[in-house]
């Protein structure tokens, strides 16, 4: 098998969507960490032969490249039960891992990382006035996704897809962010559920 | 064939995806219009009964709605050429639609929106402060989709697929958001070459 090599830094939810379908998959991956706090992926360097879009996480597979946390993690569960063979399903997973990329990650993720990585009293003045648009728009994504579990266990297909680890990866941190999780019982409850998947790993392993 | 209905808003660039996806395939889409700018897609029967997320597009397949563009595509072309077979290649292609609904649809669609749509004079304070933001991401967009294409003639797999449909939507009319394309030659023969490819239609078609 092909030496898979994960550019990331650890903390990154995007990061650790890939660890965490490796894991199930049992597949073995090689860590290079870049830290973006101090600029690491906008160096020359990086943007010349990891990611040209100068980010985090990147999957290197032998002497190719492929930016994009969900469709690295689409490459690795290729064949597997991770992935819905059925069109409707397969379409209605990817749906939710676009809605992960465009409704969740950019108010839930962003707002975890100015609290809890660069720290509220560093933000530059244009972060701080996008704080209250981001959080309506983050508690809207955690409440449809506490409407839709409400009435299911999972989000496409009936089971545990790649969809449910790329919702899990920012939203079992959200309090970092400081969203109260407790407000959402069917999303908690859920949560529980991925965590007790056999082959589960934290985000801090 | 099941009957096929798109609920969508006609100048959408991400409805017109669908389309042309569709378009593409030779498959008759029903299309029903609602009025973003007059609320249609947040009544209680659009959440209700279309989509609890509030937007268009929606594919409708039979009792099924599908909600993300990118999500319809990939169903509308299941099994066709427009998706390509190859494990990296179909990731590639998946990775350009996660950056595209990252990077590029929340800056060069945004942009055009609030300048073509609702006008500028119209905006919120909130609004107007984050359009130096929003325009510096878009320049970034186009600069690397420019960067790709200087020695690639589509985005993946080395042929059309989805991942162009998916760009061409809203960069051939960035334009009307404020940009120049004439600034990137390799971008605007792109476009010609997509607008080329038998069965195009116009996004006013």
């Amino acid at each position: 098998m092909t030496d898979l090599i994960l550019h990331e830094y650890a903390p990154s939810g995007n990061c650790y969507k890939i660890r965490l379908t490796a894991a199930h998959l049992g597949m073995p991956l090689d860590r290079r960490n870049h830290d973006i706090l101090s600029g690491e992926t906008r160096t020359e360097r990086f943007l010349a032969t990891v990611n040209a879009n100068g980010r985090i996480p990147v999957l290197q597979i032998g002497d190719h490249f492929l930016p994009e946390s969900n469709a690295a993690c689409i490459w690795l569960a290729h064949g597997s039960a991770l992935i819905p063979d059925d069109r409707f399903d397969h379409a209605d997973m990817l749906r939710w891992m676009f809605w992960e990329q465009y409704n969740h990650e950019p108010n839930v993720a962003t707002l975890r990382f100015w609290r809890a990585m660069i720290g509220e009293a560093n933000l530059s003045d244009a972060q701080r006035t996008q704080i209250p648009a981001r959080e309506a728009a983050a508690d809207a994504a955690l409440a449809l996704m506490e409407e839709h579990l409400g009435t299911r266990d999972w989000f496409a297909a009936g089971r545990f897809t790649l969809a449910d680890i790329a919702l899990y990866a920012y939203t079992h941190v959200a309090g970092e962010g400081g969203f109260d999780l407790a407000r959402y019982p069917a999303i908690s409850a859920w949560l529980a559920r991925v965590a007790a998947q056999p082959g589960h790993i934290a985000i801090t392993a």
